[in-house]
């Protein structure tokens, strides 16, 4: 791990780990028009969360509010950006190169926020050997062998749900601890590993339930 | 609204909305394996679910478990699929056809699960009138004129951060009531809107963090 992570290793309650971002997003907002200061009030205002709640919050990032004034905004951007790990190279994998996994290869965007995917795997033979987005694309087989060569950290899953558990397996066999899954399927891991489930199918369904019970 | 939706005019709680996509994944799976019942038990014991929240999050998409015998699964995966909004076809605009927006309509498997994005929109002159995976992308000057033609019901919102509000203004402004913002900007907005965040970069957060505190 990167030597800027060090300092959380405490374990910051997910919520938290949750609004992080929403603050680091606003208050890079603010110094794009100028600003240098902000006040835990005025992130609360903005974002609609508790002012108490953003002084908790921001208590995790080790970083001296000035009680009057409010918090440095450039001191405060640095501080969470690597806080949250977004400083970090973090090397990923990323399983099942269909629609999504390819979509996401193709996302430069994620290196910003320190996912690194160094390469691609998929089960079909006529991928290995190809690059996406500069991305090499292997055949499964060769995951142990490429694991050991990377040492990636980070499994991202983009299989087909009915591949999902026995490809998580896969991962964690080779030496992976963490899953990053956007796949619909629960997959169930060891106590060691960490998994983050990105279900959009499941934000679109609320969404599609919710534009069908407002009021018109 | 499509036919098939009319029976979801009920608000569905979102946790129940949440796991159904679970419990729909994995009666899928069954069925690709040749079962044809499922009991409320057996998905509760696969997915970590008491068995009383299957069954309850079940009797939203009324659909009878006989309750001896179990949950036909061809008849509820169909009833799932249609009751998720899944099979409906929702006509969506994406706005800001960068790196990831650019991935997004790459992604094919969308669609899939009911989300039709019919158009890109950009604020650089230059991506006019070109087209990723067949979608056409637009200057964003169009959208007003293209949302009275095409009546899109959904926003996908993957403009830079520090655009997010105005953005996402402009889309309500031209009558769409469903934001999914993939930004990790909190957006505001009105009552009769329905936003859905699908938040990458803080489930990226959530992954480093636990991958520095858990015992190696």
């Amino acid at each position: 791990m990167a030597q800027d992570e060090m300092k959380t290793k405490q374990r910051v309650p997910e919520p938290t780990l949750r609004r992080l971002p929403w603050y680091l997003a606003y208050i890079k907002l603010l110094k794009g028009k100028g600003e240098t200061v902000v006040s835990s009030t005025q992130i609360s205002k903005v974002l609609s969360i508790e002012a108490s709640q953003v002084v908790k919050d921001l208590s995790f990032v080790k970083i001296g509010g000035k009680t009057r004034v409010g918090y440095d905004i450039d001191e405060l951007a640095i501080a969470l950006d690597s806080f949250l790990g977004f400083t970090s190279s973090h090397k990923a994998f990323l399983f099942g190169v269909g629609s999504l996994g390819a979509a996401l290869l193709q996302d430069s965007g994620l290196k910003q926020y320190g996912l690194e995917i160094v390469a691609g795997f998929d089960i079909r033979e006529e991928l290995d050997g190809t690059f996406i987005n500069g991305i090499p694309v292997y055949h499964i087989s060769h995951y142990p062998a490429y694991q050991r060569q990377y040492g990636a950290t980070i499994g991202v899953i983009t299989v087909p749900v009915d591949k999902a558990q026995e490809v998580a397996d896969q991962i964690i066999e080779g030496g992976i601890k963490g899953l990053w899954n956007f796949t619909p399927f629960r997959i169930c891991v060891p106590e060691d590993v960490v998994i983050q489930n990105t279900s959009m199918y499941a934000h679109l369904a609320v969404m599609f339930n919710r534009l069908n019970t407002i009021d018109h």
